[in-house]
Formats: structure tokens, sequence, C-alpha cells
């Protein structure tokens, strides 16, 4: 007869065993991992990295409005996959240069946006760099696993909708955006979408991963309906590209993607009744293919242009 | 009569009342975060940054080792509060010059570390930076919350302890420890410590994070009890310093510090069963103070000398 184990080699053996693991849900490659902790709770984690100088200039944007953004920009990866936001850890990096007072507004402004959008600020780390300013926001977020929209759930026929307006974020609202939490909790509970992602690299690059995620789809985008931005008009005036390419590449919108079946987004318009705009932009297709429809019915191929980091 | 209201208007009532929050069982100042999800679910979040050049050297270290080092801190806190660890994500700013082989080499060693230590790595970022790389890492736990050990817990009397030998970790351990989650678990099962820590600023700061956490009491340390590892003893050959400061003071030695009352201290050392060293090394005083005791009986104060980020 095997030897009886002790407490202890039972719990080593039960911890080597995993018996008692988590069940990842979604591992890496969407807005969250969603981790299933007990029965009906899911936990979802995002963790986004903001550099001085890559995601903002510190010499030029407030110093509160960056400490903000960091915030905000897990809490979208949150709403994205209609997750209700718990809890919020920030990690700074601080260049031994920075003056005290600069580093404590950023600090604060992580703060401030923690308690504007209604969630825990409960940890962080603070260490010094040779380098830029660098601050690391992970949000756990809380989310019913049947209620849960990953990028991966679109499907052909299904109507394309957006959030908000698009475009020209490069001139304010990369810094101070609203994470659209709300919106998303009202699309999950009220309704029936089928895949979501938020907008943080442009519709066109985000728009492709929910169409490879879901199987290889493609889509078709009706350059009229596009919802292009105040911002993106006032951008264009200033670069080469029509305001539409802005709405179309520009990344750090933070608005929602999401796709729903056409019955279902026409109730979404007619129901919606939030604040925030929402608007069915293009449909998805069956084969593969990002292509924009003009007015008159013509259809061109959709380049990808987004912003992509690290890019030589 | 109050207009009923619209299902919308009641989420969003039920939003803005945080009916449904998370209740924050520990918030900004332990070794982790602990967040209630759901009954008799508690789940531990920490966060930390590395950064090259102050908590590594790409230039000296093996890539892999740093990437080990980035998981292992994290997890470190995670066995601190008595946790199991569950998954972790991690974000790296990758700086323009660094050679991709060498960032895919620090990334292997992220995945590897956890597959070695059984924990799930189920998301990240990796952005660009002008400065060092650094890597933050966040882990996600679970534990039981009556088993939950935090800093405050300590009472005068007892006991304090620590696993493993101190000292010296700048000479490699810093970046090949094994975080003590197999000895944490095994504590908070099998035994009933009162509150703990991991040494990562050194035995005296940390002990002091204790003391002061669990109402401003105080701690007399064992000269002869310390456990000085063979590194601090090498290190000292080459510092102007005694090895047992350097086990006193050091930081990142990543063992558990923690308290026992003294009849199940004993019961822990005669017990304990597991090839990790566990030491008594003093007890905790009702009067603020640290102090350490020679073999003679000779007692001075002990000055907390432990590394501190961003020291002038």
């Amino acid at each position: 007869m095997a030897k009886r184990k002790s407490e202890f080699e039972l719990i080593h053996w039960l911890r080597s065993e995993r018996v008692l693991p988590c069940r990842v849900r979604l591992g890496i490659g969407d807005d969250c991992a969603a981790v299933d902790l007990g029965p009906g709770e899911t936990c979802l984690i995002t963790t986004d990295t903001i550099v001085d100088g890559v995601h903002f200039r510190l010499d030029e944007h407030p110093a509160d409005l960056v400490g903000r953004k960091a915030v905000g920009v897990s809490l979208s990866d949150i709403a994205a996959m209609a997750g209700r936001a718990l809890a919020v850890v920030s990690a700074v990096a601080i260049p031994a240069e920075c003056p005290v007072d600069l580093a404590e507004r950023v600090c604060t402004g992580i703060a401030e946006a923690c308690h504007e959008f209604g969630v825990d600020l409960v940890g962080g780390d603070v260490v010094g760099t040779s380098g830029p300013l660098t601050i690391t926001t992970t949000a756990l977020g809380g989310v019913c696993p049947e209620r849960m929209l990953s990028r991966s759930g679109a499907k052909a026929g299904d109507s394309i909708m957006v959030t908000g307006d698009l475009g020209g974020s490069i001139l304010g609202r990369h810094l101070n955006f609203i994470p659209r939490l709300r919106e998303a909790g009202s699309l999950a509970t009220r309704f029936s979408p089928h895949a979501m992602i938020d907008v943080s690299d442009g519709v066109s690059r985000d728009l492709s991963h929910v169409l490879s995620e879901s199987g290889g789809l493609g889509a078709e985008l009706e350059s009229a309906a596009i919802p292009v931005s105040a911002a993106a008009r006032q951008l264009a005036t200033h670069t080469e590209r029509p305001a539409l390419w802005h709405a179309l590449n520009d990344g750090e919108d933070f608005e929602l993607l999401f796709t729903a079946a056409q019955p279902e987004a026409e109730r979404i318009v007619a129901q919606w009744g939030d604040p925030t705009l929402v608007t069915v932009i293009g449909q998805v297709t069956p084969e593969p293919g990002l292509w924009l429809r003009d007015p008159e019915g013509w259809r061109s191929p959709l380049e990808i242009e987004g912003y992509e980091h690290l890019r030589p």
C-alpha cells in the first residue's frame, strides 16, 4: 500500500497538479483576458503602458490628463468586453529629472480619473527610471460570462456599428476621452451584440482584428455613414488627407466598435436612448477583405493604415 | 407618484449608485490589494515595474532571467498575502535600439517563468520607448479571505520568522529566486501566522513596515539567529560592511518575513518539513523601536538601511 501522503505533501501535490487553478476563458489577444474565479464570476484583466514622447508629451500636455489617459485606456478595454470596472493598479516610472510636483500631478490625475470613472485605485508601484515617464495601468473588471463580448463573435451579414464620432483624437480626445463603460453595459444588458472591440488603433485596423478573430470574414463600410468628428475635419485642413481618412485610420478614439445581426442593429438604433451616438457604418461579409462603398455605390479597397507601435 | 424608471435609467442608476461594486478589503499599502469579487472569493492584485539600469542590467544579466525576475517579484507579493497565483499580465516597453532577439528572450523568460511557477500568462502590452527596457508585471491571485495574511496582524510577543537565508542577493538571487508560493500556502493552511510580508527592501525596512502597520510595535532581533546567506558573506569580503549587515539590509531576497505567537512559532519550526529553511529571528515588542541583541545580551539600535527607490 502506498504510504499515506502527509498534509503538506498533499497540498504540494494539489498545487503541482493544479487541481485548484483558475480557468482561463480568454487568454492573450483580446481587449482583456478573462479568468474564471468561481462559478458565474469571470474576472477581466488588461494592462496598458503609455510612455512620454510616444503616447503623450509631458512638456505639452497637462500632467493630470496624462494620468487620466493611463486609466482611461485600460478602462476602455474593460468596456470593450462589456465588463464593469472594479479596480485599478498603476505603476509609474519617474525620471530622476522630473520635478516632484509634476510627478505628483500625474498621480493625482490617475486618482481623480479612477474616482470620475467609478473605479477603486487599489495599489501601484513607483520606481525611478533613466528614461521617459512611463505609466502602466492594469484594470480589473467583472463580467457575467454569458454577457462577455469578445472580438471573435462577428457573423457574416452583421451590421457594423460604432459609438461616438471618429478621427482627429490627436487634437485632444486621446487625453480626455471617457471610456465607454456605460454604453457597453447598456449594450450588453439590453441588446445582443455579437462582437466588440475598442477603437485604439483606428477603425480599419481594429475592425480587421474583429474580422480575422471571427474566422476570416470581411467588411464593407459605407463612406457616407462614417461619423467623422469635427476634430478629424479640423485635422484634415492641416494634413494632406481627407477627414474621412482620419476617421477611418486615426487611433485612440476609444469608441466602441461592435457588430450585431441586422434586425438587432436596427433595434439598437431605435431604442438606444443614450446621449452617446450609435451609428451603423457597414456590414460584415462572408468573404475576407475590407471595402469602402461611396454614395454612388462604387466599391474601393480600404487599406489598413492605423497606427502601429514599433513600426520600422 | 414618481415616474417609473426605464430599464436603461435603472442600469445607469445602479452604476452611479455603485450597488454592485466590488468591496475593497485591502487597498493601497500592502503587498497586494485584496478585492472581494463574490461571496468567499477574494482576488489579490499586485503590480511591479523593473527598469534596465535600476533593477537589472541588460548588458550584463541573461535576458531570460530579466523576464523571470519581472514575474517573480509580483508572484512574491502574492505569496506574501498567502495567496495562490492565478494569472499574470506583463507590459514591456522596448527601446528602439534594443535588438529584436534580446527583446524576444526577455519575453520568453516571462513566459517560461509563468510556466515554471504554475501561473497562466494571460495578456500584456508591448510599446516602444526612448528610455531603458521597462517591464511591468501584474499578478492576479486568489485567496480564502480568512487565510489572507496582511502586514497588519502582528502582536506584541510574537516570534518573528523568515524563510530561507538573507543578504547578498545582488550576486545573483535577485534574478533567479523562486517566489515562496509553496511555503506561503503551507504556512497559511497548516499554521496560524499573524502577519506576513516579502523581503524586497531588506529585513530591517520590511519588518518596520509590519510593525508600523500593526499599530506601532517594535522588535528585538537576535544577531546570532539571523540566517546569513553565503552570498552575504561573500559580498562582505568586497564591501566595508559585515555579512550580518547585508543580511539585515540588502533588498530583493524575496523571502517571507512573518510573525506568529511564540508557541505557534515553535510548532512551525517543529512540524515544518519543507526543504526551505524557517528560522525564528527575534520577537515583537509592545514599545516601538528596532533593536539587535548580540550573543552576550547587549542591545543596540538597528538602523533601517534598506534600499529605497528615488532616494536623493
